[in-house]
């Protein structure tokens, strides 16, 4: 009986209890936000930590930071061969509105080979294949073909702050040749995908002030710049008639997107018109010259997230509203480097603020830089290898336009390539009512993790970007 | 003893009196905007009927309308000679916030000569001076030198939606000569104003559809219009970099100032600089080559009273959101017509639009028509006598840049001249925390409508706009 063979056969026999224990994992509610929740979050580390030490791990721990506790364990039981940091979040985004949910969000259910519950797909669900593939590897093995390190976070959904500084503080603990994480989608159903690009990520909240207080436009009307209207007027400042972004400089640091890179895109199955009507737009919009993928992947964005000032409500009021706001924030790509871009930025909006009003900016805290991993990088192909055995199909090398802040943390600290080996769908309301995680990719995808640690249990290549 | 021997003598051995009647009526929260407050309403319509009784009027009605009942009294005993038209309201504006009141919005309090109270200014006080001025004319002598019809309506504060069907049906009972509105405030301490020109207003809320639902801006950065970028675009292109009104044709029915009028408005006591430090603003704006008095009497404007969309609670979201939303209402002079400026503001709006969003527009029902009044009509004229007999200076003719839908409801269906004779003062926080109202200008108000009755008892003009 050959390892894969036992190995398939502790899946098989062990499947019952393996659904079982993730929806005791997902009964607790682990709201990182939510301070109400913070004895969940540390039973839910707890819980974790438990798994990690019954799956065979060691030096197993609970580590406090200014936040919610990292869970750290390793196996290092194979020296000379390549050391694998698993990264993961047990914490949860929170779950309102709660009357859209068919079933409690905390109460996991199984309809349609699908089961339902707030972190079944982000990312309770795939930390959990993680512990089980280790413990299958352990009980059928005896030992892992690779030496694993699992560090799994409580703060990903609120911007991993005290995780940055936990990592920073941890380098010679977490050090790792190959950075592991399983928190992206498929492309589609029965559709593997690696993804070998992240955004970098920065932005800014404008406060603009006009008069000291509301006036009445017909007292004042004619009288002081709205700041409604300066709002408006420094907003659209901002992009070129054809979708460009007119900060000066911004694009300096993109790189044209190379040929292969193109060609690569456009053999991505994607259909920019079922998008439209998916989306419910007239039509789609972004920088001219680009496809819809080389936008949103490849591209620098700017979006505007908020913006508000005056009256609200029902009706009519005639208000000069004394103040108005946005937020605003930016993707990033290539050499794009977020202290840089919020600089231009703060200069555009200061070079385009009226006379009439004054502004004050204030920077939000959550920066990343962009990532890319060369995709011929053997950390990345011998995941590619792995998605192929088990789905049957080679994967889509994708990029998407999301950013994960301790991926570039990582890479920057490291050096370390950063595999995105995912087993969620795009369409199982992550972060929304109703999140579910397919159970056809929670059984191949634990066959994924252990074929992967076999794959790249030795690496012919140095660590590169 | 002279008739207004007689009339003095009356108004300071009653004034206790008379104060602590009006402080009663102040005393009746009759806010007409909560619907909680309806019984309140009713209350002070009583109220205001028995007064106009005591005072002599006859056919005293409480007359039921949509919304809260209007009042009516009228005294026709001097046939031959000028009907006025006395118009008020009963109603007040909310009291919200009330920790910044010094002393309860309902619990009238007199300090510094000051009587604090919600309606003190706005304008229970300003009606309460009208009922007096009848009862003492007719206690003293028995009869009024004119007629006299009160209309006194409770939905000023919210539009005087069913006041206009009132209106519209009791033409007959309405009919008078000139209408008189004490609703105004003098120009400053001492130095009191008479209204000839009101703007017009009209408005329209636009709503912007992008995606059906908020998007996240990694996944989604790129693709779509962000409907916040094309509210800002199409806001933004509501005015040329002049602080003219960009819209096609707006201007057309606007006629340039005259020189007579730029002339008087240069004479008005005015500093630019005062108001800009007053108003707190580093700049003062508006359109370009007029003076702010001319930019707020005698110029449209346009202001954005509102706008919002996506995320405004702290810290950031990476959203691209479903909506976004403005209000926008314009004050209108000359011939501008309500229905014609929102047709060429719909047009412009259309015209702007981007291509990747849908948009709804729903106008406000709050139109008015601009009005101005010719200054040296004898009814206008009268009341500048009245005024510099008791106050002992000019008045000052002025015009103010906000709306009273009535008098342009009156004008429009009696042409008859409106004689806004005012006793507040602009420093009175009319609408605001704290309103009050200045005992002198009560007392010598008094006086002057007293006055105003001898001096326009006969007009040798006809009725004219």
């Amino acid at each position: 009986m050959s390892h894969f063979e036992r190995l398939e056969a502790f899946f098989q026999e062990n499947r019952e209890r393996h659904l079982q224990e993730l929806q005791d994992f997902l009964r607790i509610p682990s709201i990182s936000s939510l301070s109400s929740h913070r004895e969940n979050m540390v039973h839910a580390a707890e819980w974790l930590a438990r798994q990690l030490k019954t799956a065979g791990m060691k030096n197993v721990e609970l580590v406090p930071t200014g936040g919610h506790p990292v869970v750290y364990g390793e196996w290092l039981g194979a020296p000379g061969k390549t050391t694998i940091l698993i990264y993961g979040h047990y914490d949860v985004q929170p779950v309102d509105p709660l009357t859209l949910w068919e079933t409690p969000p905390f109460e996991p259910t199984i309809r349609d080979g699908k089961l339902y519950a707030r972190g079944s797909a982000d990312d309770k669900g795939q930390v959990f294949m993680h512990l089980k593939a280790v413990e299958a590897l352990m009980t059928c093995t005896g030992e892992l073909p690779v030496n694993v390190k699992m560090f799994i976070e409580g703060e990903e959904e609120t911007g991993s702050y005290n995780t940055a500084a936990f990592i920073e503080a941890n380098q010679e603990r977490l050090a790792a040749d190959v950075l592991l994480i399983s928190d992206t989608p498929l492309w589609e159903a029965g559709q593997p995908a690696l993804y070998y690009g992240l955004k970098g990520l920065c932005g800014l909240q404008i406060d603009l002030r006009g008069p000291r207080e509301d006036l009445h436009s017909g007292f004042y009307g004619g009288t002081v710049h709205n700041p409604l209207h300066a709002l408006s007027q420094i907003l659209s400042s901002l992009f070129e008639p054809d979708g460009r972004i007119a900060i000066e400089g911004f694009y300096d640091k993109v790189k044209p997107i190379s040929a292969a890179e193109k060609t690569a895109f456009d053999r991505i199955p994607y259909n920019e018109t079922a998008m439209q009507k998916q989306l419910g737009v007239p039509n789609l919009f972004g920088e001219h010259g680009h496809t819809v993928l080389e936008r949103n992947w490849a591209r620098p964005t700017l979006d505007i997230n908020g913006m508000w000032g005056g009256f609200q409500e029902e009706g009519i009021k005639t208000v000069i509203p004394a103040e108005a706001h946005a937020k605003i924030t930016c993707r990033l790509v290539d050499e794009q480097d977020p202290e840089e871009i919020l600089m231009m930025l703060e200069r555009h909006l200061h070079t385009y603020l009226p006379s009439g009003v004054t502004m004050s900016i204030t920077r939000f805290n959550n920066q990343a830089k962009p990532y890319t991993c060369r995709i011929d990088h053997p950390a990345i192909q011998a995941a590619a290898k792995a998605y192929q055995l088990t789905y049957g199909v080679s994967p889509l090398f994708v990029r998407i336009g999301a950013t994960i802040p301790v991926v570039e943390i990582f890479h920057r600290l490291f050096r370390l390539p950063v595999v995105l080996m995912g087993f969620g769908l795009p369409s199982e309301n992550v972060h929304a009512p109703n999140e579910h995680f397919h159970l056809i990719n929670f059984d191949t995808g634990l066959r994924t993790i252990c074929r992967y640690y076999d794959e790249v249990a030795v690496m012919n290549d140095s660590p590169s970007s």
